[in-house]
């Protein structure tokens, strides 16, 4: 059994924290939030006894490895705690907002063998694993074109855009991950344009963005179009096409039932996609942490690593600068 | 060229000239109705002089072959007029309401060679003929169960009701047509229930039915079942379903176009499916004046012939016989 | 917090004490098999101490309730026990495959006020529930027809048939109580065809039937078709078809990711659908749990009950004196 | 009765010609090809005396209007002396490659008051004209985002490719003008990358391109997404989505069937899409003739004109610009 603690105990850190104590082959062995209350109650959902510290967590001989779902300042800081301390390391999205102290986190890490996996959860997604699958066995014959479709079903708050880091950074990220995993190889590339459609006020006065396209390329010419957007009335749109030379996969939305209705005006209208991240990917989570127990309990390589959330940080960084030019820039001039 | 005159000139009929007249090998050499007006209308439309007589076309030379789409009780007469001038028909169903009258139309034209088509149309559907093939193609190993579900838009108006010699006979007789296709094999026992469901009151005044099921099997025990109603607001409702030992065909319902919508409400709404048989069965109809126009240049057997209609119209008879008693019934006591 | 205790830990029984386990509101509160491994891995597994003895189970204070998941002729004898003494009841499916002894166990708690919920979990499928629900809510205005498609992916083993008491009463019952939910009313004739199409040696010498269909009507004249098939090799197919005066609404098929393939032969090819109960009914057990802790909670009549149960019976009971007479059968003959 | 003739008995024409004979309001004024054969021949099948010259077209006073569907460097040509003769004109796309030649026809036709309709047929396509229409209607509110998915079955030959202009004159711009028509609105920036992936020789040598992306934004920030392939083994693919602040839209394939296939690998496995332009969008040729004629009746502006015909030929300038400079390229640059 691995023991794995869980920092932070949000949204989305309460949901971590209930599929590790769900995993047969794992056992939460600690939860601590900067807020006790937090803590406390994901503690006593779950039978354990929050961590007053978060050195504590580092210090408990029960912690084989910390899932870092904490606010995006501390992940760095986390991780290199957690390295530091032999712990392996399930971080969320993204290492950084800074390009400078992924850089850094990486050079303090580098070395240790501690495995650390990035929170990149749509790898794991049942239907976008198995359109890439079917490209890597070659059903499709060579790979030309990635479309990846990719829209929340609704705008955040404002203070959740104070501290997001921007379009790119804090729902792109996901996206350059997810066209790297599905290329099977690094846009060299970006071209990105971004609009301000949906709260064009807001977005001006946080010089963000609430839609988006973009263009890039690999070295050998291979093509992707994501677009995003903040609004998808329908519900959480996400979905990745492919084409190749002998055929197409494409991994379309999730609903929570398939009951269609019929009338006059309509057939086959369907249920709305699925609302959020937790309920889309309820399964590429639970495959998620699957794969970290795997992967502490090997002690080896995580399927998605380090480098991957660095990599897909500098795609975001492309995004800017194509944005600041009105170019297609290259990847290398970022990084 | 094949020269092709048709009697009836209402709205199938009309059709029929249109399919005949933009037929490569066909040439639309007459119209007949016994209203004047309507065939002088078809006749202006499409550059036919209409025939004063209906004795006119069966003596015509340039007539090779009549399509008959003029009333019900007027079919097996000009069946067997046709024959005995040597014209190949294509006869609209049914032959007629009464078997009795159906036999000795079979025995006048036994022998004759003339080939003799029944509009069984939906067998000409490539969806259904798609279907068909797969079975025959063993793509479903051996096929064990059919559901067939035919329903109509609307309500047809009561004088439509008045002729049409009841639901099994005019709507359901399709359908025993397409399951004696579907099954490649003679249902053997005929199951029916029939309900006055949408217009009771008028069902009941007339001894008819708008809702029915029906369920028949096979010598070798296939089952096959039918669903009937007058009434599907969200379009012309044909369906079959075929499965099998190794896998199921389904030959699905058509839309006027491929546009769907999503809102907070529901996703992937379609269009209605396409009115009604005019517009759904339009390749359908065309295919079978195709098939009609080969089997005269041949001279040879249809695709659908004479005892095809026969055996459809047996099926309504047993049907007609369970709803009497309550029970299965052997289709060769009706025979 | 309800105390659930699981008797019988086989397939079904494991897979519901996991699911009181991760209830919210209840606790797993014994589990208990006549075979004494059996429960030690499901106790093991869910941090229970295995009851050495049933009897332990009805006399523990910690036992609000009891899941009954045991072998059928099992069913009343622990529905009489557990009610005596005093625990609510959620026994599987079906109460026992004689209706005299169901009459005498309804007997038997008669006035007892304890909840006894019967496990036709398919009523809790988010899908069927919206159906129902649509229905409900007038959206396809007066009720006509139903059609449910109900087929296995495989036939179970020979071992499976001998103890199941015939397809009508181990697996049509599902469908049986789904017709019932799905009507919103009684069937009150029944008419059935039972086929040996799959393996007719097996099915010939158990008196047994791999394939059927059914037609049923209510009072006042709605229709219901079921199919049932043992062999679907495309996955656990589970549909329900409603058709109103102004519209139909359908339950359709879930698959284990929305993956589609596209190639020069096919388009939108999707994955086979889940494989059987316990993956397609994953969301409908669990809600099913839910709507039994609630009842339990309030010490309210359930959503699904022994009578409801009792009518499923006598629904089978029916279908096969129509089998055997080969006419429609009025249910109250077998009352 | 409107008389058209038709110029250019190729493929395309002779689909013309066909279908304006057989339009009701309209004759098949006369028929021309520079291969005499050609013309011949399509004069035969519709009993039209084919013209010896295309002067004779011009001088016919029973052609109210004229068909262009001859190669690409005639259509200008053809265009001025159709005007100049008083005769309406349909000039399959594009006007020229060479934007200053369409410059020069434009202002040769200057306020003639001819109507001049150009041949993009995919704005008369069902689907594609429901999900305009339903932006129109606000059924989606704002539209913020277009995605215009167009690849062709296959390759076609070097033959074709050495006249056609290049990929975004020959092929996208059919796009270009479906993105003005969707967007209710002119692009003001195009950015595009071209890939030679399919067939990297040829398109080097021809310096042509086989694989696209493009990105395109209007003055108030609307973005749209076009991506196109020449290979496409699952047929024509030819989709346009549409995303509002209220919903989405979207127009999908066609089939040449609606039968699907389910077996123990695949379900709901469709027929490949319609092969090609002229089974694809068979209704949109059919409208679009319909549109003409009306157009011509009532001698008023087409819904789809001359300066449309222009304008997308100044996107796909815009387009060839960015593909050498690598940037958004505002569209006024190369008007």
């Amino acid at each position: 059994m691995v023991g794995i603690a869980v920092l932070g105990c949000g949204r989305i850190g309460r949901m971590h924290a209930a599929n590790v104590a769900a995993h047969p082959n794992a056992v939460l062995a600690g939860v601590y939030d900067i807020d006790a209350g937090a803590a406390a109650a994901v503690g006593a959902a779950l039978g354990v006894t929050p961590a007053g510290a978060v050195g504590e967590i580092f210090a408990s001989p029960d912690v084989d490895a910390v899932l870092i779902a904490t606010a995006t300042p501390t992940h760095a800081d986390y991780i290199e705690m957690a390295v530091a301390a032999g712990k392996a390391v399930l971080c969320e999205k993204p290492i950084d907002l800074d390009l400078g102290r992924v850089e850094r986190c990486r050079s303090a890490i580098a070395g240790s063998g501690v495995p650390v996996q990035i929170g990149f959860n749509r790898r794991f997604d049942p239907g976008h694993r198995a359109a890439r699958d079917a490209v890597a066995a070659g059903e499709i014959g060579d790979l030309h074109q990635v479309v990846i479709t990719s829209r929340d079903p609704g705008m955040p708050p404002r203070s959740y855009y104070e501290v997001a880091g921007g379009l790119f950074r804090d729902m792109t990220i996901h996206d350059f991950d997810l066209a790297r995993f599905m290329l099977g190889d690094e846009p060299v590339e970006v071209f990105a344009v971004g609009g301000r459609l949906i709260d064009p006020g807001l977005m001006a006065e946080l010089d963000d963005h609430d839609t988006a396209m973009i263009v890039m390329r690999t070295a050998d010419g291979k093509q992707c179009h994501i677009n995003n957007s903040r609004t998808a009335v329908y519900g959480y749109d996400q979905r990745v096409e492919l084409l190749g030379t002998t055929g197409m996969v494409v991994s379309g939305n999730r609903k929570a039932h398939e009951a269609t209705r019929y009338s006059a005006r309509v057939t086959e209208a369907a249920a709305p996609y699925q609302f959020f991240f937790v309920e889309r990917y309820a399964e590429a989570f639970r495959a998620e942490i699957d794969a970290f127990v795997a992967c502490v309990e090997a002690w080896a390589e995580p399927q998605v690593g380090f480098e991957d959330g660095r990599r897909a940080l500098i795609l975001a960084e492309a995004a800017y600068r194509s944005l600041a030019t009105g170019r297609m820039v290259r990847v290398d001039e970022v990084e």
